[in-house]
């Protein structure tokens, strides 16, 4: 799945993957009053909603994207029938050939972890049926457990071809407060706790190679460039997946750092920037309202891309 | 809740809880071909013989104990069907007047995760109408992230009268990877990173006080026994849930360090031990067979809560 996301990256030009993080107060206001209108007030109206907004996004952008990332709990907070809607667009963007980053930042233990693995990136058996439960192409992992943890992703990985990223330096503000503490790593040098993360990842992923780029990548916010910039030597062969651009504060300059230099080994995320473009006055003066926030969508992913390969440049 | 949690914990003298992990391994056959014959080999009928066989587990023991802890995990890996099938459960346990802990090791930032806050121990609205999700009374959540991915459950605790177990030190054999690793706390003195998350723990659940404790507490492994006794000095107002007991090796003398000295502020996990005891030799030679695999459960029950029970005296 590397092989394929790397590729489309190639083609589509553009390191960068839309966000689908559906929160109510993104909506339209039209989407939800059908929904509700033909569901009443419910839960349901809202997962009928959100899979319609999401449907018209990526309608509106999968011919320049390679990837989206669903953000799991945006779905999860309305329970089922939001899940539902969560498990309808992972299967609407295989429709269009997108790869699709289940950002679940799952972790756990053994079986448990394994469980995990099924649910968002493996196969189940029932009797002699198998079912792919949410069929997701990656999925990130806390890494928090330690390699008990994250074994039994990579073997299901290793087994589906499928990838993880996991979370190495987070982009938020107080990420530090653990991530950035030093102590001193197996070879007895001290360094911050994020960076011995990383060589986990690199030890993790160094048997998991694709053509060019392993199936273990890791997530390293925008909004931290230098920290970027070590984590791109520590782990050479790991994509990076960038979240923090745009809404967070992290800028098109800032994001070279988690390149190689050939442009590759890193996708951005950008979630709010994009889906809820249409809020945006840069894009209402262009004549979008909400009706059209598709079309808002689309001008946002040009800008990104845009950005981005002025950056790289 | 940390409230109800204790007292139900004295009524029963019982500071367990049962953890329900429907590991298809463990599902009896019977249940499985009924379910299987009414609908097919799916996930629908897996989710199906995982409620029977949690109901029936629940029945005969939910006089005995104060809690149940479903890991999430085993319902997450059979889709759609499978999270019905842990929200039956929840809201059956809940019938039963049992304390629910969403064993979910649920983690991200800022909306992200007060969307998990809502999903699992909170509230949304849709116009008019408000829906509890998934409707746990506590949460597991993973601190990798930082204060900026706990406050927002601190917050929906608050609000909600719910509560928190973070992880700290988990039971697995490589949880020391990163949580043992020696770092300088803000006062200047070195520790394991696990004490420094502990003192975290104490300072966030600070201001979130029930009666006698925080409704913040922590999860402590019973595999790690000396780091138990250092955690419970830390933490003093926080419960710690204590998993490991069992199955994973941790025995009822490795427990008082996890309590206070009037054996309160800890709360025991097994899952393995009780729900699939009908497999234990121990309990076939005294007529258990698959189909009174509940009986087993009973009797698995009264011998942790009479373990603990000599450990603590």
């Amino acid at each position: 799945m590397i092989n394929k996301l790397n590729d489309k990256i190639k083609k589509t030009g553009a390191p960068i993957v839309v966000g689908l993080d559906p929160m109510l107060s993104y909506l339209p206001q039209h989407l939800l009053d059908e929904a509700v209108q033909e569901r009443g007030e419910s839960l349901e109206a809202v997962a009928d909603a959100i899979f319609a907004y999401n449907k018209q996004i990526v309608d509106a952008t999968c011919d320049l994207i390679p990837a989206v990332k669903p953000q799991i709990a945006m779905y999860e907070q309305f329970g089922l029938p939001g899940l539902e809607a969560f498990k309808k667009t992972v299967d609407y963007c295989h429709e269009k050939d997108l790869v699709v980053i289940g950002d679940v930042k799952r972790g756990d233990i053994g079986s448990t972890s394994a469980a995990y693995a099924t649910a968002h990136i493996g196969k189940v058996a029932v009797g002699n049926k198998t079912f792919t439960p949410f069929d997701e192409d990656f999925a990130t992992v806390n890494p928090y457990l330690g390699s008990d943890g994250i074994k039994p992703f990579v073997d299901v990985c290793k087994e589906e071809k499928k990838g993880l990223f996991i979370l190495v330096k987070t982009s938020n503000p107080s990420s530090g407060e653990f991530q950035d503490r030093e102590i001193v790593d197996d070879e007895g040098n001290k360094r911050p706790l994020y960076e011995f993360v990383g060589q986990m990842v690199d030890r993790w992923g160094s048997d998991c190679m694709g053509d060019e780029f392993s199936y273990i990548g890791a997530v390293v916010g925008a909004t931290y460039p230098e920290m970027g910039k070590v984590l791109r030597e520590i782990m050479p062969k790991s994509y990076i997946l960038v979240p923090g651009y745009g809404a967070q504060g992290g800028k098109g300059a800032d994001l070279v750092n988690f390149f190689n230099k050939d442009g590759l080994g890193a996708i951005v995320n950008s979630s709010r920037g994009i889906i809820a473009a249409y809020k945006q006055e840069k894009y209402q003066s262009m004549g979008i309202t909400e009706k059209n926030f598709a079309d808002a969508s689309r001008l946002a992913v040009e800008d990104m891309i845009a950005d981005i390969a002025s950056a790289l440049r």
